[in-house]
């Protein structure tokens, strides 16, 4: 039980991989909130598998059929429910799963825990395709902030030992984030971006994956917004971050290269500009101080592990039979899930950061 | 507002750097649990201030007065809260910092987030300190959990460039966490810890500071432990362990390095032992799919900045004066709070683990 | 923002009057359990209008839709989402009440609340519409707890003056639970249902509505179910009795009465029985004390006011016009509700005592 | 485990009638909040046992140590600690009560739920003594209601079969609420004071009880505060109200009676008023409809049941030895609790209220 998240935009999230319909109820928009049904539009078909070679083959349509909350284009104050259906979900591939469990999916300890009545097709409740519903409500957290002027934007940091530049700590553009958009392999080196391609295409040929880290930014950011303690902007954003499946690691501004500095080089001085606004010569903190956002850009770095399903031979165990056996597993399958990961890095980042900013009593108009 | 974590066991601190006192109160301890005061005051102990030259002299007694939920020896199932005074508080420090504002620190935000009307006295809610009930209420989720034969160690794998070995992530005994709790720069290989040592010291006297990581481990989980999606083992442990001052990464089993593997590489591999013990081969993901218990170590890497607070004078701003200044903290500062901060993140995880475990009705007892 | 409730079993309910759907998602049902889908139909029933002359002649199929969390008929441990389409809604009724206030409703003060953007059609989400999600909710959580051997069951105690006897508190037999189920105006005493229908449909005739008071029980609940002080059982069970629309007053056991009482006459004295079973010579506190089961019946009053929409003409406001004008509120309503509530007060019931009993840490199976 | 109340104002509990000390944290007060503990000082003596006939003798101090949360006299954003301490506790009392259930106590049910580990002195942590910090809490929340000009007022409705007056519905003054104040049996019809306290001095000669019911109001509250559905401003309020011992029944508005009442008469019509202002000509509903507040004083009335401590002769068990026993309950104890309760029913709408007015976003200033 842990569908539910939030404290001032309260997100539950229902579905399975293959049941009939997988969402979410959002609770918390402000009333009158204009919702822009093609922006939506635009992030499902991010988080959406493409039709190139280094996506699944899957075809998901992933139209949200909005149920409640919306009367006349705007939000009543009422929750939002907004529903995806389960089309195509080819449920024959995975008869031969039952007891054969895939290395480094859930299937074994969800067995485990839900005494084997758990739906193992395609992972169940522990299937990436529950993403879907976050991106929607993501998307509608993404709009409310845009008011307020904060955008949110990501790029692929790596894939495998390929690595793109980092953002500018100190100052990161909207044009920067706008172009990322527009690519399929989003960087910031342009140059690097084929080279990533060519690198999943090749273990996809092999039958094997690859994992990459995002790199993610927010912009514009009040001071203040976070809570000491326990509801650190670190902490609750660290605790949608690694509810993504395939997240294995993060760090927020330098991460783990801070321990390798002194304070002297670690520390954030801070000065008057020429217009008096307060700044820091550096940000290795990534924006967010005691918890709390300093205005400078909040950024980090979230790892995504190789996709776990692969076509290539594995050892595993047959859990009825109790026995060692081969598996490889078939089906549509992304060689890398990283690509498709941004929007949902951003999408959990725009709910977290409304959550506070609605905590924060700033008006949202 | 943030200040209680938790589900079936629920912890609320309360206190400032400088207020009367600092405490928790913690709900959810089955009654009839019999406390052991001894490994308390040990637990506290690691995270006192040593008298050796690379600790902060400031002097804590850190004795916890329980207040309540307990009664001859035994919990009474009541909520269980716990005071430590605050004395030598030395406020006088802190005087000349009210408006310039330390660079890393919590100062700025806090200050704009409570409108100037936070306790800037050693950092207020935000300090360091508030660790220490934090150690307390995971000194008892640790004697609950070592019935159940539940254990959780940690070492210094590094401060500064200077590296200890890893946990064997297939393996780790019991004895090599009792062998580290002995020590004072606990570390696996023995011969480096002089070298860690020599290293803090060094940046102590030309009055900075360095950070490190730490590592830590969680053995003897049973299968299971962890919900999917949004209390996922790794969500609800990052929430609180992005909750502890100066925390800026973390990652589970490989981490970042896992996005270098390719899948076949990452994926763990079960097996069947000659017991028909359900084992894996490697355990990249840290003991945690699908964000549970795989009964393999949970482990997991911490990445601590260095101490902000360093006698080498910094760039400010002074915001009542709007100017830029320059700043030396003085006052008993650690030079590297990473010693320390290993009973914290063992606490942390104590009581994490602990409220899954009660989650899953296994009985306690 | 207020549409989840529970802790161990956890609802969240969706939609409004007049949206697409209502719905709820439901989190925490223990994995494996056979869902009997007729007893959810005959639930869903009891709350529907019937097609007599005491009740709205809307018509509402309220055919849940199982949306996920079910798989070969049992439950998988995933949150259940169950939809209900919103059909026959006939918006054009309310088109006139935009702005002219109905007496007694929610209009008013969600029409300042929400600045205007509320569905207002129906009630929008202040509608007794989503008491049948809370019902489909009950429905699930009652067939848990009969095999546990729990059991609730209500009658009508009153319609506006006419009364029925009350429960025996002392000893109330599943026998009469399941009478009363069968029949239209369920009363102990059968020969003043009569009374009460006619009573229902005289003030029908005249455009006016009436009230009544429902009594409920729990019974064969195991010692000690509920927490002290803020989750109490009459805490978390009233929370949910006073979110049903038009519930204005509640009393357990002797409730208002016991103030009648001296202490030596309200106390329920303990004796053990010939077979050394704990019982009560009276059971004025209504089956809790300190907010704990004691294992006698939980007893308890649930007043429902009269239909605030009647076809008699009220003075109001209109809001836009800043000016007093008449209403007359056509449509079909509910001369009197009380008796298609008798199953969202058992629902709540069941879900409260289900939450509570998951809490216990009694096995569930 | 339920000693955590609150979303935006939340408050922890802890402590025991015989722990060392008894608090509260209170987390969510807006910093820079002036603290006036004169008033906090009043409030917990119109708690305290007085030193007249119809109150306990035993002596309480209860003083309110502030830990945390208040420097130079503001709040400062952090959690509040205040803990009074247990004092002239006089253990020895309640020995021969370890195996002697108390009649209508929470004796039996705890030592069940608790395996006999609950401190049996003085009911432990489900004794009357928990609701000194509530007052606290209520204390300060009051003080912030009274900066935006919302006050709250209490009198006893009744004693036994003597009742006052009822508040005027449609319009109470702060005055009226300053004179209640002033009383010790606070009365709307002062004549009926001294046959309350007869009542009461009568009951207690003969070693008995008496209960009553208290009835209180909130005046000048904005329309709007409250959530549709399971945050109805009476499910919350409900939720507290019932979480003080002794409560056993809460009607808002009219109450039960208006069960009786048809839909014409029971519905409180709206009218503007010469100036313009939106009134009802009746308040039935006790200022409040689909759960959000309609600027009517909201009204609600508190049933209290005798206080089960009498030193008449009961028959109960002895738990230990398995027989039917009779039991003298000695000790100072109130023979009616309603006159101490009056301040607590005060203190939790208080709390409540708070809460979701920080919700509302309405400007606390």
């Amino acid at each position: 039980m842990s569908n539910t998240f939030g404290k001032n935009l309260k997100i539950t999230i229902f579905g399975e991989s293959h049941s009939k319909s997988i969402g979410v109820v959002i609770d918390g928009i402000p009333a009158g909130t204009s919702i822009n049904f093609e922006k939506i539009k635009n992030e499902m078909n991010r988080r959406r598998p493409s039709k190139n070679k280094i996506s699944t083959s899957r075809y998901e349509a992933d139209e949200v059929d909005i149920q409640s909350g919306v009367f006349n284009g705007k939000t009543t104050g009422a929750s939002l429910c907004g529903i995806i259906k389960n089309e195509n979900t080819e449920s024959k591939d995975y008869s031969n799963l039952i007891n054969n469990m895939r290395p480094s999916h859930s299937d074994f300890p969800s067995k485990i825990k839900y005494k084997g009545f758990n739906d193992y097709r395609g992972g169940g409740q522990f299937s990436g395709r529950l993403t879907a519903p976050i991106v929607f409500a993501g998307a509608i957290a993404k709009q409310i902030l845009e008011k307020k002027n904060i955008y949110i934007g990501s790029h692929i940091y790596s894939i495998k030992d390929i690595k793109d530049k980092e953002f500018n700590e100190l100052n990161i553009k909207l044009e920067l984030f706008n172009k990322l958009l527009k690519e399929e392999i989003p960087t910031i080196n342009k140059n690097i971006s084929d080279d990533m391609r060519n690198e999943i295409e090749k273990y996809k040929k092999e039958g094997d994956s690859v994992g990459g880290i995002v790199e993610a930014a927010i912009i514009n950011l009040p001071v203040g917004l976070g809570e000491p303690l326990f509801d650190s902007f670190e902490s609750r954003l660290s605790h949608l971050l690694f509810s993504i499946p395939g997240v294995k690691g993060l760090e927020f501004g330098k991460g783990f290269e801070i321990t390798k500095m002194i304070g002297s080089e670690a520390n954030d001085e801070y000065y008057y500009d020429n217009n008096k606004n307060i700044k820091t010569y550096s940000n290795n903190n990534g924006g967010i101080l005691g918890g709390l956002t300093t205005s400078m850009p909040v950024i980090f770095k979230v790892a995504f592990k190789p996709t776990p399903s692969i076509s290539k031979k594995q050892r595993t165990i047959n859990i009825k039979e109790k026995e060692n056996v081969e598996i490889s597993i078939e089906g549509r399958h992304d060689p890398c899930i990283v690509p498709r990961a941004l929007v949902v890095v951003e999408a959990v980042s725009a709910i977290v950061t409304l959550d506070f900013l609605l905590e924060s009593g700033i008006d949202y108009e």
